[in-house]
């Protein structure tokens, strides 16, 4: 595509305070609306998958649905929703994970892929883990196979990646 | 792609009484999940945009942002997120509409796009119109010009549509 690769963290915004004071957001609207940037990011969450076999892709509701949306098309597999609780009509499984305080959960339809599917999970941050861990506990409820985890951004020093280990971890940008 | 087109029809799972009693819910899951399905979706929301000068595809939260991205990819244009109120960190502009009882509000960021961009709006379902209403009115407020609402299914029975005019509005499944 470009001749030289695009620097993805220069659309990437910073918001201070932002859900709460103390935390620096980042904001990737702005990575979302250019029309190189997001095609090229796309495409580079997919680069180390072209040939691992996914079938389906998977994301967490609500940012994760954008990215999880655009991979599964680019790399012609389903995809699959995995949403807050309540939302999905059919039969669902579910796992919760830890907030600040108590807990919340995700669920996936019973249905959502056949047993031993390959699936991709995709969203766009990697902070504390804590919801992709909960996503793969579910892909294990539904006798998927996790071939891999693909991130916009992760957030080091919240040590996520520990948390999803053995899983191949995928990131575009380390703050 | 396939020789024959496919009947997405066959891809959307009905759900009576859900979310409440009385509805018949058209789940578009199974079509999400098919590999051929989802991205021939994808392709036949596009097809009367290809040379519409799209620039971007913008969303609602959240099953709005599955097939808005996936059509800003294909397309190559950027994707805008459309949140339900409060979910947005920058500065944004706001947009209500009705609920059953009550109403809710939809936000945009002020500069998701440049003067005079020209985006296509994307949604999984249209029902009243409602919330796509408001989606045209944050267009005007950002100064975006509207070149067309594409929807999975239209519920015929809500005259959706009529709120909608004069803009172009494609749809896949009609019930």
């Amino acid at each position: 595509m470009a001749k030289e690769p695009l620097l993805l963290t220069r659309y990437i915004r910073d918001i201070p305070d932002w859900p709460k004071k103390g935390i620096l957001f980042r904001d990737i609207t702005p990575l979302l609306a250019d029309p190189q940037a997001f095609p090229a990011a796309v495409e580079a969450l997919c680069a180390p998958f072209q040939k691992a076999g996914v079938q389906y892709v998977a994301g967490v509701e609500a940012r994760g649905f954008i990215f999880g949306a655009a991979v599964a098309a680019r790399l012609q597999a389903g995809f699959v929703p995995i949403r807050k609780k309540g939302k999905l009509p059919w039969q669902t499984e579910s796992a919760s994970y830890d907030l600040e305080y108590g807990t919340d959960s995700i669920e996936i339809h019973r249905d959502a892929v056949p047993r031993g599917a390959k699936v991709l999970l995709v969203d766009d941050l990697l902070a504390t883990g804590g919801t992709m861990q909960a996503a793969c506990r579910l892909m294990e409820k539904v006798d998927a196979e996790v071939v891999g985890i693909a991130c916009v951004i992760e957030l080091t020093d919240l040590k996520g990646r520990a948390r999803l280990a053995p899983h191949k971890i995928h990131v575009l940008i380390s703050y």
